[in-house]
């Protein structure tokens, strides 16, 4: 008997006969004697509802009556899933976030989890019912408010429950067969990968690739749960996220696949003076308005002048923000113009295999090269190479690297249509 | 300055226009110079579309998840209503029940509220803020589940907020213009009382006056709360419910008005011996299903069988289950037979003014005898008479008694469309 924790996605749920259908999944992984808690997103649109709502009420309404808002979503979904579970003849119990002891810093809108104290969970477990936890959301542990965790939230609920229930597996369905060494709706050959380490993961996921957030795949890792993606409409298994890097022997590292990302702009201060702490003024400006920057590149000084360009990369939602932050700092910066482009794309190539395989920078230049993409801003890691091009050029990219690495496989993927979050 | 509790109904809050109309009115209260407090309903439909869902899902859904499910809805409003306030320039902070201390019984459906303990709402009103609280719900002193209230939950809510918090008064807006001598919409020169004690309000409500419910007068009434029921739509003011009927001068008593009842169903138990023990194990029966039964009759006893019957009116949604209850325990019982009649309607009149004039039996009976009406059953309290007659000589009897006693205004009533819940 083991303890998995599940977590079904927006569109899983999206209708009472989706909801239906996932009662039954959680029914039949109870009759074979498992534990079980589930972690559900909102219906299908209930957020842009909510979303919409909100703005014919308010333009600018304040994070804190937002999360209150969004958050019934969840707990709609979940008391409709425990109903649906009840109907099969199973005993269910659904739990908001706080409820669940899913505890968050104040930051409303995109909360941290600062722990999990699952007492109720596990008093429930303990009775032997089902137990459902509303997703994305928590209780901040200063104000005791209702905090919401932001994108892919519910995934890390997920995986933070799993880690503090010690569970052994945690189950994210979602609305594709699992982790691919692309996006299929770009390359058609793109395959299904069993495996992925952590940090591989943790790179796809910080390139773009939107199966799995950040957040939830770093907290996977620190506490070592073992994920496994798949699909709601299948039972085939999926891809399981687990493992270091460090224990694939390095013979065995291969390439994981290309990501791409659409949701970043570029900001480029220009005519900083190049003495040290300038860059720091920029960068500590930015980080106090709360917005998370991506790739950097500071360009090389004039001498003439002694003056110095910084470029960044930056959620494309914060661009606004940021460019009339930075603008109301100028002189206290010491800047002369601030240039912002949304026209550009990032795409990626991860995989562990890169470090025994000397020559993967240069293919991946020449690659892009021979196919006329031109490079922007180029940025590495270990185990990954992004770089930025012209958004109309991303697909073309992804593709090009796709093939030139020889990530394909035999079969067409199959794509399902719908989000979750 | 003056603390003051407002709770809107769903019709009030049923869209966005009407959500900022509502957080005009709030924040023109705090302008003056007020603390306001702030109760209110789910969205118009937003019940109706959440209990559609639950029924597409689960035939029979359990209570504690169904409470889980409704909830959402006064969440959605009342962070709704705060981001309009706060568009408005204003401060406003909501809350669930549970964190505004709303401590209940853990009867889902139907809890009642067994203390509130508003530390966090009178620390926000301290702040100078105003403060939302969904109403119709709570938290269970036993299991911290969260519960509902059930019907007229929200007034409910707001009454006892206002009692925790010593408010002024608790101003409960609705679509009518507030507590009138009859329903105008089957008495067209009914008039609305400028106030009433809580006494006869209770009366009122007892009798199916829906204006406010009967918890939330109770609750008024132990804890001496001001409740000023008035219209959202115009500035006028509505009906007091305050005082005792004790401190009315004789002379000044007058009766309050006609109340009637479509919501009752009659059961009669036929057959039952005329011992002592036996009305009291059908009562037992009922009662242990959570059944409140309205008036009672016992026949006479039929000399030579030594059998009687007993009729009772209960609310119609629990009229099957009554039934069902009682012909399961029938041999348990002993008694022969259960006649069961949903085609049945109540009117009352209520006022403190009955005390002082004793012809007013006389007059109802005669002046509905006149009009061609049977009266099937009569259950009497020192200030309110009423009666069982068919459900289509209901309207007739209001019209009839209203005249008889000289209820009428000069002016025709307005009604406005809508409930609140």
């Amino acid at each position: 008997m083991a303890l998995v924790v599940q977590k079904y996605g927006g569109s899983s749920v999206a209708s009472a006969d989706r909801i239906r259908r996932v009662a039954e999944r959680i029914v039949e992984t109870k009759k074979q004697g498992h534990d079980v808690v589930v972690v559900c997103s909102a219906m299908g649109d209930t957020t842009d509802e909510l979303l919409d709502l909100a703005e014919q009420v308010a333009p600018a309404p304040p994070a804190r009556e937002m999360d209150m808002l969004l958050t019934s979503g969840e707990r709609i979904s979940n008391a409709l899933v425990a109903m649906a579970i009840h109907t099969l003849g199973a005993e269910a119990r659904s739990f908001t976030g706080s409820q669940a002891g899913v505890i968050t810093t104040s930051v409303h809108g995109k909360a941290k989890i600062i722990d999990v104290t699952p007492s109720r969970v596990q008093e429930a477990l303990d009775e032997g019912t089902i137990v459902l936890v509303a997703g994305f959301q928590g209780v901040s542990q200063d104000s005791k408010d209702v905090t919401t965790l932001g994108r892919g939230g519910s995934d890390t609920t997920a995986v933070a429950l799993a880690a503090a229930l010690e569970a052994d597996v945690c189950e994210i369905y979602t609305d594709v067969d699992g982790v691919f060494t692309a996006d299929p709706r770009i390359v058609a050959d793109a395959q299904k990968l069993e495996q992925v380490s952590y940090e591989e993961m943790l790179e796809m996921a910080a390139c773009g690739s939107k199966v799995l957030m950040l957040r939830c795949v770093e907290y996977a890792r620190r506490y070592n749960v073992p994920v496994h993606v798949r699909s709601s409409y299948t039972d085939k298994p999926g891809t399981y996220v687990y493992g270091s890097m460090e224990d694939i022997p390095l013979e065995q590292a291969i390439l994981t696949g290309v990501a791409h990302d659409r949701s970043e702009a570029k900001v480029t201060v220009v005519g900083l003076p190049d003495v040290p702490g300038y860059a720091a003024k920029v960068f500590r400006a930015v980080a106090e308005s709360e917005i998370n920057i991506d790739m950097v590149l500071q360009n090389i000084s004039k001498v003439e002048t002694g003056k110095t360009d910084i470029t960044f990369t930056l959620p494309r939602s914060d661009g606004q923000r940021a460019v009339e932050m930075l603008a109301g700092h100028q002189e206290e910066i010491g800047f002369s113009q601030v240039l912002y482009d949304d026209h550009i794309g990032k795409v990626s190539l991860v995989g562990a295999g890169m470090k025994s395989h000397p020559g993967v920078t240069a293919t991946f230049c020449e690659a892009l090269a021979e196919a006329g993409i031109n490079i922007d801003l180029i940025s590495t890691s270990e185990i990954r190479i992004s770089v930025l091009v012209k958004d109309t050029e991303l697909d073309d990219a992804v593709q090009v690297l796709h093939r030139a690495f020889d990530l394909g496989g035999d079969e067409v993927a199959v794509v399902h249509a719908g989000t979750g979050r």
